[in-house]
């Protein structure tokens, strides 16, 4: 557990006056579910770019009310939560400036957060409180229909204050991110970019890479490649199937640490090649080996599942068969 | 469906007199969880290295004897499966040919199946009928108590049949793989190494790459990779918590189709890492978008679940959460 975990401030559970969602997608409907199942906020705002998108949220009550213009839906927020592409974070924001309420919570649930810094921080009036943010929570699904009230339990957020973040709204912040089931850390956007670069984008960058390498293949047929999936590629096309623009975004705002990142894997797997190559099974089995012991770590801190294959088969438990 | 499945002969459910397993780990007692299921086999015999996995599989019910001698657990089978990594096969077969009972179909589940072929025929005496075979199945877990009557249900087992293979014994060991739940597909050895290189070796070997990679940075430690996997490496650290034994064999085994598949995936994830380094949205948004169809696919043939992230949480049932 982190420090701030331990802090429970009074007030923890007071809710929210009116919290904006600029975005309803994967990540805003399950804001709005798990705000609604905390007592979290007592009106929900939202905003969304299409018609249809702010049609759902209506219907499914993801917001009380909805808004064609991001500056409408702010304008009486206590907290406002930008949950669009990062890559549209500089043109909101522009557009929202304008609109916020003295005092405001101004934060976001991008993945990378020193870009948004850089393209948010410029554009505040004075009296707003940014405090940028990132749920490290999501599913394979986007859309409003695709959230859930589950989504962040037991999950991280990690909070990126910067100087002028006042310790009271990071406070108030973390205080709401517990209630809506998350354990709260906090560091700097530099830090955070380095380690969700390993953590998240480089297993992204590589679960799209094979799967579109899969799909190219003269000797071996797309429909092969799907029926015997099984083996272990199906595995990627999960992570694979995560929305395209938002990981556009990413990797076009976490550039120098992907690439760190990736010169290291590269540089790596050339070394797996070589030992395939001239068939050094001892080399082989010993990094086989040490890789097989950082899922224990996961599963004991519960960050994963224990069942074995995801918990596909229902009797797969692990030992328990007979 | 392929055509073996819609061929089903008489005599479909006439159970084998006694099939001996050689190999007791998670496919050996998977094997005989679905054999007993199925009602495929009178008796079970068993042959592992260690006294340890003799004594489980006793304990288990997995076997109704167990031997310590490979040939000994052979000696009245008619149907003979190795279950141990394909490293071992040469020096097993060596060891059990004279044992074999006239008439006894040998097959085996390994990963790989040219290198199985050159290593097993040679040793065979005339009237054995040698018919390669590898269920596209499996768990991150090892050894008899791991295995389960469903590993293999909807699953694919892949027969290699060669020039020696009788047809009989061929839609005999098809029979019994539909009756474990599988269905059958057959192809040659080296299209079926070409086929698995890119549906489960590459995809292992990529995980344990970058599993590997995340535990040796500087920026970032063990301890912060662990705690914030669930952003996507935890996917991988289930891949590369499979048997490294197993996997090192399947390397050493498969080399030219891994590393003619290695060189494509190389050559992609360049092609991506100049995208990102230059900045070029459209192409990456592009690549992404062609990667998210595949997951579809494989849901819509059921070789995977539909539920968001695996069905880790309970109500991520894509959409229903009101």
């Amino acid at each position: 557990m982190s420090e701030a975990t331990t802090s429970k401030a009074a007030g923890e559970n007071e809710p929210f006056g009116t919290v904006a969602l600029i975005g309803i997608g994967l990540i805003g409907s399950s804001l709005s579910h798990a705000m609604r199942r905390g007592g979290l906020a007592r009106r929900i705002t939202g905003h969304a770019r299409t018609t249809a998108t702010r049609a759902t949220a209506l219907k499914l009550g993801l917001v009380d009310d909805v808004f064609e213009s991001p500056g409408d839906a702010v304008r009486d927020a206590d907290l406002v939560i930008l949950c669009v592409p990062v890559g549209a974070y500089a043109a909101v924001v522009r557009e929202i400036a304008g609109d916020l309420k003295a005092g405001a919570i101004l934060t976001d649930v991008g993945s990378v957060k020193g870009s948004v810094v850089r393209d948010v921080a410029p554009h505040l009036p004075a009296g707003i409180h940014f405090v940028p943010g990132h749920p490290i929570a999501g599913t394979e699904n986007s859309g409003p229909e695709s959230g859930f009230a589950e989504l962040f339990d037991n999950r991280w957020c990690i909070l990126t204050p910067t100087k002028a973040s006042a310790p009271d709204a990071v406070e108030r912040l973390a205080q709401f991110w517990r209630g809506l089931g998350s354990d709260v850390e906090t560091m700097t956007p530099e830090h955070h970019d380095m380690v969700l670069a390993i953590t998240s984008h480089l297993p992204h960058l590589i679960a799209f890479n094979i799967v579109n390498s899969a799909r190219h293949l003269e000797e071996v047929t797309d429909r092969e490649v799907i029926k015997f999936s099984a083996g272990g590629f199906r595995d990627f096309t999960r992570i694979a199937a995560s929305d395209p623009v938002m990981w556009r975004d990413v990797f076009l705002n976490n550039k120098e640490a992907v690439l760190e990142m990736l010169g290291r894997f590269s540089e790596d797997l050339t070394d797996l090649q070589r030992a395939i190559r001239f068939g050094d099974g001892d080399k082989l089995q010993h990094l086989f080996t040490e890789a097989r012991g950082v899922r224990k770590s996961i599963i004991d801190i519960g960050q994963d599942t224990a069942a074995p294959d995801f918990g596909r088969h229902p009797k797969a438990d692990g030992g328990k068969a007979e």
